[in-house]
């Protein structure tokens, strides 16, 4: 995202599901082109060969948990970095054929985690309709658009694109549920430091040693850096083998940050930069404060100070 | 798993799945009723309300990696306690409809995480064929068998249930893949300690604490209990807030687990207790070693020590 | 202590030292039978023989740090605890000869640690004075009272023994300097807790270990019991050999601190118990607060969870 | 000791003691001129004031301990470095008045330190004898010397001076007791590294925040420096205040070392650098071993791929 800002952007398809909804929110991709890919790998290796200059994949969401197939993504083949991350709430309407009321449906199609994110309110409205699986929210709207289903469980965007009559808004179970994505471009500078950035790193340690996580997370506490998330991914060597994914505070920029992230290359047997980019923060939420004397001030006249007793003065 | 060894059990079906594969390798399982659920928590609903004595749900995937669904079922509702895990290779076939050779297969069903997991061999053999997306194993199985289509990539137990022709075996792209279940039941006295078992907890903390996972880390280590796995949920109040899955080496009936456990108990929101077991080593595997000074000796030897300073002798 | 009070007590002589002054400060000591040894060991000794039922002997100083004779004699020989300590204010006076005025004085006798904590006093009053270095406070006294120096720094004490006048009181450049004393007995019941009370010891460590003083001072932390104090000794073996003394907050009867201990005897090549104690809170000082999480219920309520999990309820 | 070697040496004196014995075990002083000092703060201004090079101050005793009044001296007043150390063995001998056998010697005149060291040895062969306090073992041998006593414990270094015979050699109950002196300059550059150097420093930390020491002690872990010594000693302040001297493994001009530094230099009240210096292997002793992962290439490959991601290539 080096010097002008993409113009053509991939997001995890298709059209109508909360990828896109996120996307848009971003200024830059609202006046650009927007491709959906047909999934999270397809989105990221349009970024790699170059076909596309940025892609919009989930990471996490905050019932559903990690995003596993972006986080493997990301970890193998050429590098990438996150630029930018994106929250938008997962809000989800029950959409109808046209002319039907509520009484009338007798079954619902939905992604299995859109339906499970619903089940309270699926027991109290439509306690004796038939709940059929499909493949995606996209495809939950689409099916009852042309006819398949009488209604689906889908992402307002959905509703709206295939023209459908939302019966009911906001039936997720937990109201506040949101989604994280993430912004994903070829390395490049990262985005200049706000004062309340995340840094995201995957990391491999080596398992014969005992106590190897909790090194980890000492050279980040030492320095004053923050996790604010950690995944764990299977490497496929075989099971109890991990990679980490680590969101700590601040940006690689920053001296803290800069001397924790030496410190992890050194110690683990592998660490992968996945980019520095400004926090979002969530409704209500203030910057992550900086833990004292780890600024880089604090660092710089620990440096000055090294100087001169290295040289004698 | 009190008195009598269960005699019902549930498993996350349909059938022919690697569920029942991993269900039946158990002798008791397989001499007793074997009832496959439609989910992961029906399989553990069934356990709490009384209708099977046990239920086999996968935990992890060498591959796909954590069973989100499973581990926050463990972590809510009544208490269940895993007494056995069991693990067991994934090891794909293409099953196809009677008389097909691979050179007619132009199409293949399957669940999006077996197609994934076998997408250079599909390069290699079947490069123009549609992969289509299934709900389960089991689904694409039965996808042939009703003749809705020519192929399936599914578990060797799906092909032999509906008597499929299997045209290639092993066609994963990691010939080691396993999954990991875990074998269920309603709290009771653990099984006896074998000298290679884990335990499982649920953990809770604070997040307005800096470095509370360090400490949850440093708990376990000052006992010499060794994490052999980490998985972090969302709690579902909002982004940032996460469950901590751990396995841990050891026994809750061993001193260090307990006081490590203790240690938990004090310093976390909350612990939950998610079971201790055998291993099942896998293969070429041995016991984890148990760090000097923190056997069930030593820390007896350290408490008469201690009742002799509290009591002068 | 065991039973009844101590009735007969020795005390780092000669008489007329602060360790006598010290000792008349505990009531019991007051009415008892006081006897000055002429070192540390030989004190030490007589509560070993029982010849003496407690000793008090000088820990450290303010100013002068540790008094390592009574942290090696404490850490070798048959075990003692500390049962009190006693923190007195070390306040140097200047005593003459009879009839003597301060212009008249040009000669001074005094301990070498006596001079030179009075060493601004000096240089702005007896700027011409010559220093004479004695082995005592009470030698320096007795010096005078013999006609063999015109005056001496000593304790108020010592003046009032012989009789000599003072020609300066409070004449310590650090005017708050104390010195801080153990009573010490054979072992015992511990005194009761207080609430506010001190536990030392002497820990050993493996020297082939990296970190083994860190992965001392964790298992203290873990436990919330706080470090006041540091010393170490050399062993007598080799230079880099040395033992640790340690003061720590909390009595050997509470949870927290048996615990700690417990971890300390089970890791540490050694552990020698010196003793649960009163902490002789100096004034303006108010007790150290006890972390969270590591009261006595606390670690009760851990345990009979732990209970419950071990036995299946 | 800047562009050429120091000519004028001071030691803590008087003549023929264990200092003067140290220091004429460096060429350069064995050449140079040598002036005895009274005290360790007169050695030491003699350096502040330029009318010295450099000072040979004792720092601890393999059985006596730390040397308190250097370790204070070294951290107050004008900033001052070491720059060598010596260690030398501590062989005490009785030497006696012209023409006396063992039998005839009725009393001994010792430093109270020397007769401590010796006590199995004068039980054995001179149970009879008055053991006479003096203030130094210079004063021994200068005591007999002078006519006023039969017999002295003091350095074989005294004896000669005076010319005494020596009636027995090697006295002392420890035979490998030793004593490290340090050389100690005006700050300038440090001596080069020679891959087995040791770096002292003193650490004064904030007392009112839990876990300060640990803390201190994490710095140097994280970063592979090993700690091989630590004293305490008191600020003066109050009873509980103490300042922290460190020796460490490594260089000052070594990248972990140097980040260990700015480390401490960032979380400390203050921190006063006392020198790196060749260590002074002790027979039979091997270079202390560097961990793992932290050698200067280390760190620069580490900083080299720092810079990579913050420029993005």
């Amino acid at each position: 995202m080096s010097a002008s800002s993409p113009t053509r952007y991939a997001y995890l398809g298709p059209e109508g599901t909360f990828a896109e909804q996120a996307l848009i929110t971003i200024p830059a991709a609202e006046q650009g082109v927007r491709i959906p890919a047909r999934s999270v790998p397809e989105a990221l290796d349009a970024v790699r060969d170059g076909s596309v200059d940025a892609a919009l994949v989930p990471l996490e969401n905050s019932i559903g948990g990690q995003v596993g197939v972006t986080l493997d993504e990301l970890a193998s083949g050429h590098e990438l970095v996150i630029v930018r991350e994106v929250v938008i709430p997962v809000q989800f309407v029950l959409a109808a054929g046209p002319g039907l009321t509520l009484g009338e449906i007798d079954s619902v199609v939905a992604h299995p985690q859109a339906s499970a994110q619903c089940r309270r309110w699926l027991r109290a409205h439509l306690p004796g309709a038939a709940v059929i699986d499909v493949l995606s929210n996209g495809a939950a709207a689409a099916a009852v658009a042309a006819g398949e289903s009488p209604a689906a469980i889908c992402a307002p965007i959905g509703a709206a694109r295939h023209g459908l009559p939302v019966l009911a808004k906001e039936i997720a179970d937990h109201p506040d549920a949101v989604t994280r994505f993430a912004l994903v471009t070829r390395p490049g500078p990262p985005p200049e430091p706000t004062g309340d950035d995340l840094t995201t790193l995957a990391v491999y340690i080596s398992h014969d040693e005992v106590g190897a996580l909790l090194a980890v997370l000492t050279e980040l506490a030492v320095r004053g850096v923050n996790l604010t998330r950690i995944e764990s991914r299977p490497t496929g060597e075989r099971l109890g083998r991990y990679a980490f994914f680590l969101d700590c505070t601040g940006h690689v920029a920053e001296a803290r940050v800069g001397e924790a992230l030496m410190g992890l290359r050194r110690i683990c047997a592998d660490v992968r930069f996945l980019g520095s980019y400004p926090r979002a923060a969530q409704p209500g939420e203030s910057p992550v404060p900086q833990p004292a004397r780890t600024t880089d001030a604090d660092f710089a006249a620990a440096t000055a100070w090294l100087e001169k007793l290295r040289t004698g003065r």
